[in-house]
């Protein structure tokens, strides 16, 4: 299969490409960058990392036009730019990038009649199949099960709780059918029904995530970890596989899962 | 609700008359104990357990009679000789006994034919629950996913892996689709998509069970805890309630959780 | 050695009671009730827990006159009333009771002069021998291990975080030579050095502590979870067999333990 | 303080190498090779690393007289020659190195009154502390307390229990008073007082170890988790900054971190 990696130069792009010259079942075709990068001072960032001999584009189409499979973790604007050339010539658009708009993933979506398009916030294997299994457990366990999130991350980690738990907090409110309104807040006794949020930074860990259900006389605990972010990567590779042959739509990595 | 106990007088049968007692949606309508049984002792027995009043019977067919629901943890004799009262009258008959050998799993099985059963080696709803997931969870993840199962029991248990810790085993090869030879062996390279097992034991833990699905960066880890013995008892009367306007037929805990 | 214990009926005196009981290097010689108790009434809650023919009073001296160790969980009043007594007669007093204002615990210190007195907020070896452990692990690990405190407590609890957290706090922050200023706040990156704090809530987890030192590619997790309070009970009655033959003093469970 | 490296172009010659680099408080000198080393091939894996412009030796007198201390993770022989040059000129040694026969861990013991050698089986800061505070804990907590220490590795690792796992089983017999006889099985019920051993493989996790006290009501878990080799590296620096001053001996980690 055919790989093209948009925005190749950051931090993810570079761990895309790596991922893509470490598999012999897919090759990478082309990679790209924003409009008026300058081709020297990239190419030297990929020979930093050992890699060489890419064909470097800043042109949308022509990636379509190469690759089987465009991979894109870049911005929203980038992203509905090769959204538009997949929709027009056909293929698949594996989407990591985050923060659209509205109004930007509703376009999205109108372009997603004409192209095969797999999006998500993280597209970690573990952290998908998690939210799977949470929401299900969720669904099965009442009221007298207290649902608790954790999450640890490095010292640097700005945000809190991370994005991963406020997701894996909407598969257990959506198992549960509650709204979901986060919060650090201990004070006063539990409320009942409520799903809690604690956190942990420190070191340089890459990401532990814990969801606690615990009931009468027992506790079930579902948990993450992640020692390398390249497993993100690897998550997009999947992707990219499993929509060869699919109709056109917009797909989640609840789909690739099939969960 | 209504009802009875088999074997009302062992640790078990105790948690279970407890539990029902507890309640106000269900109503103890009597207990059992063997044919022959000493009913100032048995009585005696209940008193030290602040249980009085109680009807005793050694009559499977007495009890069918007066309850809704019997909840047997007893032997596999005592068990089939209820479990044919109730094909008989028709009724829920809730089977937490283990140890049967083939010809009376079997005839349990016909008997299913007129009488709505349950049968579990384990009750406790956060245990079946955990076995389903981890089933899903091994459909999901492929051998480059390693899967151990850790659990932890009190310093008098004699035998390891823990029955339960062989229930989680087994829901894993299942879902992987290969057969199960559990050892605690761990001479040279892990063989790839083989079970592992591990064991600890110390102090007076209840029961601790961890199913590690470690692959390529990341780790799912889906944990189970229990604090008290009642949750199995809870299990039983869970499933009773479930049982209610079923039609006759061998279910099991994960017919009763919707797994 | 022979034991008093002070306030018999509430659920930590009853605790104590039954712990004394179950043992045989120790005689429980009598318990009190605050003055006006009504003795019918406390000897039906001693029977309804299996206890009957033992000593009541509402004396502290002679409490203090027909024991080795007086054992109190009780109200700072009360207690000093029996360290009064120990303190005119000479004897053991172990002090678990919180809540002493200042100029109370100041007289209780001035007592010590004539009586062997242990005092402590948790009187479980384990979570003492945790503190120790904290303390030296944080005098050897520098700033750049950042230090996490986690609890999970049952649902009901209502402060937050526990106090045995804020002791595991306090012993970290003597061991880095800092002041501690508690906190769930995590808004913004992690301030070096600081000592950070996380909660959670659900089922009935009878107490569950991680003290975490997160640092450059590794991380040390020192954690201390209890099944039964009948762990308060154990090590009261072992700081008692410890004092015996002590000088007076106003000894804690660091002293007991050797810390 | 001015370093060299022995041995610099295997797997953790290369960690070190990078970690001095780092660091602005450490001078690398030089580095060596085996004698009759290619010195093209070295250079070209050096630069392979980002690692250039390094003086390259197979002399240890060279080493010795050039550097402050010398960082040495090779072979028994290897570092017995660097131990003869540290004792004649005086200096600093520290031994990565495992695998000494009796004879030649002697010869180090006789060199180390002329040298000050610095000698650990694990040179991580979290590890060092650990084994120290397993130590203690073991002597506080008798046999009421069942001792397991638990350790999980990827995949690919041979022998089980770890050398780690073993050693912080060493620490634990030699706090509590006995010795060790490691082995995984658990047949029968746990023997009082004996310490037990529990192992996982899976994935590509570098190093978790747990050591258990599992007691009456309670349990305390003292635990690390290694998520970058590089600790062993940052550990051997530090001993170096350590052992600066210091009288002529062989020292361990347990010297330099104070346990």
């Amino acid at each position: 299969m055919k790989i093209a990696i948009a925005g190749c130069s950051g931090r993810m792009g570079l761990t895309l490409v790596k991922s893509v010259l470490a598999r012999t079942d897919l090759t990478l075709v082309c990679v790209s960058e924003r409009p008026g990068f300058d081709t020297s001072s990239v190419n030297a960032q990929l020979a930093a990392h050992g890699v060489s001999n890419i064909e470097l584009t800043s042109d949308p189409k022509e990636m379509v036009e190469k690759a089987d499979a465009v991979i894109d973790f870049t911005t929203p604007e980038a992203t509905l730019a090769v959204a538009e050339a997949v929709a027009a010539k056909g293929g698949i658009h594996i989407i990591g990038t985050t923060g659209f708009a509205d109004a930007q993933q509703k376009k999205l979506e109108s372009l997603a009649a004409n192209g095969c398009f797999v999006q998500s916030g993280n597209f970690s294997l573990g952290i998908n199949l998690l939210a799977g299994l949470v929401e299900q457990a969720a669904k099965r366990l009442d009221e007298s099960y207290d649902i608790d999130i954790n999450e640890m991350h490095h010292r640097h980690k700005k945000d809190a709780p991370s994005g991963t738990a406020l997701m894996l907090g909407w598969a257990a409110a959506s198992g549960r059918g509650i709204a979901l309104t986060p919060t650090l807040d201990r004070s006063g006794e539990r409320k009942r029904g409520a799903i809690g949020f604690s956190v942990q930074r420190g070191g340089d860990v890459v990401g532990i995530h814990d969801v606690i259900f615990a009931g009468p006389g027992e506790m079930l605990t579902l948990s993450h970890q992640a020692f390398d972010r390249s497993i993100y990567a690897d998550g997009a590779l999947r992707a990219a596989l499993w929509a060869r042959g699919k109709k056109p739509g917009l797909y989640s990595m609840k789909d690739v899962l099939g969960l």
